[in-house]
């Protein structure tokens, strides 16, 4: 087995987001019409998609996606990775493109020629600096298991892969291949469990999944309770523990805990004067995680660049780093 | 004369700002090469957009272009009003549409079909918070005459018009179209030099519309020293006071200079603690100091209020207001 080249390597929903302001009566209203949860994630259709572009306010476009957020992160902590997932042939699939390739982000999937366009994230930020999601996929569910390139996953120390792909059937094939080529080039492989309403639509295959095939799993707390139907966070930790090598759990402001064979760290949030808009943050904090771990880090250390990461990034607007990692991390240490 | 609709309607290119931060050693890199100039606004074409963009980090794209910006802020405070621009019938072009109807500003130009895609202006932010725009004109060049909405014009007390705009011909002449429709309805007509460079560029037009057909012009130091190519600020000043009844003049931190009828006003900056992108500064200046205008306040209140919308936008990157510039202006009264 040969020293892997990279650090991480991510398979996730190539999205755009489109950020806007929002009110709270505009999400109440957007709730009794049609059923938009405050602070969850939503799949919409394209044409849902457009409706509600044309209600929303003014908005920012920036590149997005669980693992994409995750993987840009990681690159300003300054780990090499790559990228797989699908964007369309279209101005905002090669936004997203340039975006990753700028931070030196290997991305080589092929855009899907015809068809869906690239997918995109309508995220309503209200006053609280919570964000709700109502995401269409578009393009990024094309993504199917000749897209996972298996050189890559080979070369790559982790293969991370999103939660948020289990929407559809062909992504957790890919899923599946993705997990059976990072162990057979001797890699871990981590999840994330993205969002507790994603967690419910795929129970079942999530906990085969982690299970069988996942090393490293990042979830909220809301998440796991979810996956183990248990409304007790200990009893759900256990559960967990049980099950993966490492679980990294975030509990917002009350910051993390890392259970690792029999060990528990307790991790604290880092101090944020100003919660802007909380976008990214678990993404973030995966990003922190993963460049420690990879670097060979103390799993508390781990925890600490992921709560330097989630800090920052909640408090501006974006999913991505306004200033460099490395950077912080230097200064914290 | 009916009492007009609207308070201000502007005249500007339709672009979508990708905004990205920079090293010093890029702009110097790129100015060896390219000849880009730090601190203004460089023409580029397609094929150059291009380039620049696949070197460029990654970005934030968001809706911009002069005048598009002034609106916003206008609409920020509490004004109605429109927008003339030309975008393309493409992505770019329907997030530009979208980030001015959110608002409620009137933009009923056609799209263009073929040809040109909407046009984009990369903007570099270095760490000193200065923009370097580098524009690509695109469909936005090909507004004509025929895009000039006259009815819209004589309903709204001002007509704005973007200095940016006379880079091509045929926007010279819709500038004078819309000029001659906006005093047939008994208006007034406000112009924003835009630029050092772009007075450069055009001077001699410059003086013919500010002498013939301008009520109001907004510039900066730069630019109306360039405009009547004089060293001295204070001579500059009487020239232009001599040409105009109103010349409103942004220093920068040093705030602003108001002429008007051989009164003088001298304005304050806003204090900012910390300038992260002064994209938009002068377009928020001139934001509020027209919808001061246009609620018949006098001319040191609207440069106040001209001053607080600059200092707002300076503090965060993109070129529009991130709140509500109606609170701020409550607050400070």
């Amino acid at each position: 087995m040969s020293a892997p080249k990279y650090g991480v390597v991510s398979v996730g929903n190539a999205l755009v987001d489109v950020i806007s302001k929002s009110s709270e009566e505009f999400i109440d209203e957007q709730k009794a019409k049609h059923g938009m949860e405050k602070g969850a994630m939503t799949l919409i259709d394209e044409s849902r998609a457009l409706g509600l572009y044309s209600e929303m306010g003014p908005g920012t476009e920036t590149s997005g996606g669980s693992a994409g957020n995750t993987m840009a992160g990681f690159a300003s902590f300054g780990g090499k990775g790559g990228f797989i997932g699908k964007v369309a042939d279209d101005e905002l699939g090669k936004i997203f493109q340039h975006d990753l390739r700028a931070m030196d982000i290997i991305f080589e999937t092929q855009p899907l020629q015809m068809g869906a366009k690239t997918g995109r994230c309508l995220i309503l930020v209200t006053p609280d600096g919570e964000r709700t999601m109502n995401t269409f996929l578009g393009a990024s569910t094309e993504l199917c298991e000749d897209d996972v390139d298996k050189n890559l996953i080979s070369d790559a120390q982790v293969t991370y892969l999103e939660g948020y792909l289990f929407d559809k059937e062909t992504a957790k094939n890919a899923f599946v291949s993705a997990s059976k080529a990072a162990h057979d080039a001797g890699r871990r492989v981590a999840l994330s469990l993205s969002d507790p309403f994603c967690v419910d639509r795929h129970r079942a295959d999530f906990l085969k999944l982690v299970e069988n095939h996942v090393d490293i799993l990042f979830a909220n707390e809301d998440e796991i309770k979810s996956l183990y139907q248990d409304d007790d966070f200990d009893s759900a930790l256990d559960k967990v523990a049980s099950n993966v090598e490492i679980a990294a759990v975030t509990r917002g402001a009350n910051g993390a805990v890392i259970i690792s064979k029999g060990e528990k760290y307790v991790i604290s949030a880092e101090a944020v004067s100003n919660v802007v808009d909380t976008t990214g943050a678990g993404d973030q904090f995966a990003a922190g995680f993963l460049y420690g771990f990879t670097e060979g880090r103390d799993l508390e250390s781990c925890g600490k660049l992921g709560a330097i990461a989630a800090a920052e990034v909640i408090s501006h607007i974006g999913p991505r780093p306004l200033v460099s990692y490395a950077e912080l991390a230097k200064k914290a240490a």
